[in-house]
């Protein structure tokens, strides 16, 4: 028997803000804070602690810097992050397609 | 702009494990602690205590037995959990087409 999808599921990515931080930073070469928390309805406290478990892990840079006179924090993906966002797809949709296929 | 797909996600069914549990769960009418023990390569303590989570949430529900004079424990889905397993499979459908369509 084949390794059932979720077994090659990474908490550090799955869990599911920090999934769509990962989707959402993915989509473009960087992302802004902000951008991110109104994207993903979070608080500035739960996306900050969220970006930092993701820096932490290589997956994401976080850069700081001033838009004007305003700070502003942007989020990249790692080339790290984008191997591991791209196995977190693979499994996921081995997993719904397994779904799909029982009938259930 | 709609809601990002991992707003929808639940918690007590996105954990990679509860999802594992319910995706095996629910190929079948019910199943046997050690299958999914087999099938998701989880310990016997780990596999409980995520089958308590799913339990208490009305998700699965627990029958014990025996199979000859060997206790056993089957799992099934509840209703409940069928319809949480159907939006979870539809939020993660969403997600891997948004990311494809993103081209990331």
């Amino acid at each position: 028997m084949s390794e059932h999808p979720t077994a090659s599921l990474d908490d550090v990515v799955h869990q599911k803000h920090r999934l769509g931080i990962l989707t959402v930073a993915a989509e473009a070469k960087r992302v802004e804070f902000g951008y991110l928390r109104s994207t993903l309805e979070l608080t500035a406290g739960n996306l900050s602690r969220h970006i930092t478990v993701l820096e932490q892990a290589g997956l994401i840079a976080v850069e700081k810097g001033y838009d004007g006179k305003r700070p502003r924090t942007w989020v990249s993906v790692t080339s790290v992050g984008r191997t591991a966002l791209a196995a977190e797809m693979s499994a996921l949709r081995a997993l719904v397609e397994r779904h799909v296929a029982s009938g259930s």
